[in-house]
């Protein structure tokens, strides 16, 4: 059994910034040396979310859109009543996206279709210093 | 530690086919020969989800109806205006609910509740061949 | 490689409440002595949910009340009209929401962010008995 860890820095635009971070995890999954197993990618905070997504102009726009009319900023969040930062919608949303995801890989590649990215999405209503968590078991 | 991993190849009929895969993967842990671990279910594919669901047709109804009232069809989607494939809605419900599910087992058993069974749900608006990558750690 | 796997039992108070079981996570990760891995928290069962949230009281109405927009109660469900339990939407709810959540940790410490903690959240309309199982590989 072998675990390796290693992080990737993003910085954010804030609120609905989408990136692709696809070739970076399969970086480190060829660097750790393992060749099978499972690569978890996980963001340490309660406003982003990880998900897969087809990196596409088009959906870059229409994934935010989704996001406010299901959680919409505009209604009455008592996390704003009491904290005043303006993030009660992009707490929800990331709940309910999740805040990681746990991919297979095989011969060090990690098992995506062809037109599946991982997608990091800032949730949080400013620019934000992020550090992605990418632990590999096999 | 062992890895093994194996796929269970589907024909869907196409929007809201929702497949109950658990006994394909309670055969695949057993035939890992793996005691205790992790079992990763993942759709290598953007217009598709995996997670748990009591599996009774009441709610293979209530699930995709649910989805419609969360992201309908008929509002505008970018992707929809450059690619016309009809699947705006596909990728935004697949990006929500996840690719993938990661669940325990223990002595060659999944450790699902009575009621809980595995499932793919096809986003799609056609029909697809779907091979789900089952990845087991332990 | 090694595997543990523990439970976290709860006793819920019904729908909407929702439980901060990260301190208990911790203490199996300790116990089970594997210093670097993932851990796997997952609902036995189709009626409840595991994910993040910041946990302060204004979030605990705030994503119930984002839940009951999301799918509403006061709906149709067929589920309904074949079991008369009341619940489906609470069914739908997990599902979307998904029933665990796999995050990383090093050294023996689990690595959310500072403000970030595993909930589980009891979405079925009356109390119930939970056993939350916790899946360690590392």
């Amino acid at each position: 059994m072998s675990t390796f860890m290693d992080k990737i820095p993003l910085d954010t635009r804030g609120e609905g910034d989408i990136r692709n971070i696809t070739s970076q995890v399969q970086k480190i999954i060829q660097r750790s040396g393992i060749k099978n197993g499972l690569v978890c990618i996980f963001n340490p905070g309660s406003t982003g979310a990880v998900t897969t997504l087809e990196y596409e102009p088009g959906l870059l726009v229409d994934l935010p859109d989704a996001l406010e009319r299901l959680t919409p900023k505009d209604v009455t969040y008592q996390h704003e009543l009491r904290w005043h930062d303006g993030n009660g919608h992009s707490h929800v949303r990331a709940s309910i996206i999740g805040p990681g995801l746990t991919v297979p890989f095989q011969n060090g590649n990690i098992q995506l279709g062809t037109w599946q990215q991982i997608v990091f999405i800032e949730l949080d209503v400013h620019p934000r210093k992020r550090a992605i968590l990418i632990q590999i078991v096999g």
